[in-house]
């Protein structure tokens, strides 16, 4: 076989169906973020991010700063080890206390990220609980669709947010074998919220685990920044809180927090958690600090959900269709690959504004959109260059209009 | 159900076993490291680490924590996104050319880890190349034994560096079978190398992509720290090279270096790359410089071979046996879960020297050890004490000496 041909092949095939990513070349500037160098052809330019995950700027909090300078000073650069291999650092110990803390959980137990968190509990708890079902919802972020399918357990696909449909699964399966609900709280491409509280009625009626992925709600909702969960008084129905340290928090990494025998159960059998170097003492420590800085700050939070606002009602002046959420992700449907990627390239060229296309696999084909995320870094003046930005090119391109436009 | 109760019997069957973990709490001591402050009941106490895969040090290099420092400074904390949603920074793109250039490849590709390498790099080589047989030998990673096992490909186990077994392996495929032969260059538990050359020679006859895993090698061996494969004059000859930057390069992280049309595929198509946070610019950058060190120094490398052979000559002194091979990798036999731990804990308690117990499942039960690994950064003192106190324990816990022992 022609290796090399067939992976040209598979390559010009996804070129064809506009699917081939091209990823643009940032440099962040610390101070200034969103404000980040792009790296073209002509050399580095300057542009504004409308696409990061870094929902707060918790990537240039001093606190946050200050602590990984300390620590690479103090203990310097690596971990060395695996957890149970020299790898486990007084720093990894303090963020799972931390974060524990958060979710109101007796332990929690740090990953290298929160696809390996997804990937790894869920893998292991599927897998080491003989006749288990796992009662996934469809639209479940790939980590967790992948950890369920690496068990190789039993598994329900429930219709999204469905709670009737989850419950026509439940009641079809035996009382007393053990079953794992598996969902989101913020959807990420969507921003729509599941119905957490009668998911937990469900799960109470039917004996069934819940496993909940608040990896794009931790540290932007509820008043220590615990998540949809914690905003809405459930931290303690939910068996399993998943989240990230990569998104709002700002650094890397990603975690579980549940009782301490589910913790220490995973902690004792999950391959990618026991295979791997630990991250670096100065990550944790830096993450730790950003944990600590929105459990006692809602500033942040505030001026997030404020800036959201702006920009969603700027967009309806404008008719620009975006699809409503009770979230803070702002998605811009476009509906096809081709055009999604045409508009971003020339955001970024012509405009200096950086969106990301998000085509598939990240979502279904046929949805296709731009996604904002706004921050309480953006200024006001960064809102007005982006919508009439957005207006010039939806003029240009002429692209469909909310019928209840101002104009 | 009742989950707790279930979590709660595993967990004590793993104590009954001898095979519940304890991690040790480390600070670890920028400057001073092998030694490390260990957290105890009675508070911090000042500990040697003799079992980290910082095998040089790096992790405290003034350069690798400059780089980190500076971007701190420059960009902040986190990617804030995926690598195609506004996470690629130019520290990322940087260092994948770093690493391409260290093994003498076309292109590179950053993986969050070592672990999540191997597993999307097999994962998705072996899923999306139709009628694919993996080769894998039998004491391959688990991150490469899950990978191998997520893409449900057909596979066949090879005996552990046997070249003869592979080859009728190889044999008993169709011709013009897509297949990948999957290896590691040094073993990590018991420090023996692969045949790399007579593999390659297979490889070859039979029409077969390799992939090599270089973690416990590269910054280690040839003359820039290319690995095995590099010292052998074999870089060109393999698919696929795998590294970790977490070990000799002091840092985290993982990577794949191979031809272009590769890496773009896996780039492409590989769910635990594309979706989850890339690592923070400033680790990206703390990498980039331990390898561009790496590259020009030698010294770590002729250092640390040195005190390897320095610790063997002094264990056989004694005869305190353990197992011979070509690598950097001292084990020392124990063959008991329970004794082994046991060992550890007087080492630790009374001695001040962290090793830990390396019990299954981490290498086979029956065959648990110590695993010792001298750096560069330890002391002719450091050999003193460490040989003195395990000929105490091996007297005290009347343990078997090689034949040939001194005493
Ligand atoms: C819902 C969801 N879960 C998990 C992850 C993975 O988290 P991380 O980026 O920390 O790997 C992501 C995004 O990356 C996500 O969107
Ligand atoms: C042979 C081998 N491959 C891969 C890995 C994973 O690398 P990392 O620690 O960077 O995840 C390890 C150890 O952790 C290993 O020993």
């Amino acid at each position: 076989m022609n290796y090399q041909q067939y992976f040209r092949d598979q390559l010009v095939q996804l070129q064809e169906e506009g699917n081939y990513r091209v990823f643009a070349d940032l440099e962040r500037q610390r101070g200034a973020f969103p404000t980040a160098r792009s790296y073209t052809e002509n050399g580095p330019e300057k542009v504004t991010v409308w696409c990061s995950n870094d929902y707060l700027g918790m990537g240039q909090n001093p606190s946050v700063l200050k602590a990984m300078h300390q620590v690479i000073d103090e203990c310097g650069a690596g971990a060395g080890g695996t957890r149970n291999i020299s790898g486990t650092t007084h720093q990894h110990v303090l963020l799972e206390q931390e974060l524990a803390d958060l979710h109101g959980k007796d332990a929690a137990l740090l990953f290298t990220s929160g696809y390996v968190s997804n990937w790894a509990a869920l893998g292991t708890l599927a897998s080491r609980i003989p006749g288990i079902t796992v009662l996934s919802d469809e639209l479940n972020h790939a980590s967790m669709i992948e950890g369920i399918r690496h068990s190789r357990c039993q598994k329900r696909i429930w219709k999204h947010n469905d709670v009737a449909d989850l419950e026509r699964h439940l009641a079809e399966l035996p009382a007393n074998a053990p079953k794992l609900i598996a969902l989101e709280s913020v959807y990420s491409m969507d921003g729509d919220i599941a119905p957490i509280a009668e998911i937990c009625d469900l799960a109470d009626r039917y004996g069934a685990m819940t496993y909940l992925d608040e990896v794009h709600a931790v540290g932007l909702y509820g008043p220590r920044g615990g998540g949809i969960a914690e905003r809405e008084g459930l931290m303690d129905r939910l068996t399993v809180i998943e989240g990230t340290l990569g998104k709002a928090f700002g650094v890397v990494g990603g975690y579980i927090a549940a009782s301490k025998e589910l913790v220490d159960f995973v902690r004792s059998f999950a391959s990618g958690f026991i295979f791997t170097t630990a991250l670096p003492p100065a990550v944790a420590a830096g993450a730790a600090a950003s944990v600590r800085h929105l459990k006692q700050s809602n500033s942040e939070r505030h001026l997030h959900q404020q800036r959201v606002r702006e920009v969603r009602d700027r967009l309806d002046d404008l008719g620009i269709p975006h699809t409503p959420n009770p979230s803070h992700i702002i998605p811009v449907m476009v509906g096809d690959p081709v055009k999604c990627r045409f508009i971003s390239d020339v955001l970024m060229r012509d405009y200096g504004i950086y969106i990301q296309p998000i085509n598939y696999p990240t979502v279904p084909k046929g949805t296709e959109r731009l996604r904002i995320t706004p921050s309480p870094v953006h200024s006001t003046d960064d809102v007005d260059r982006l919508v009439s930005a957005l207006g010039e090119l939806w003029t240009q391109c002429q692209l469909a209009r909310s019928p209840m436009a101002a104009q």
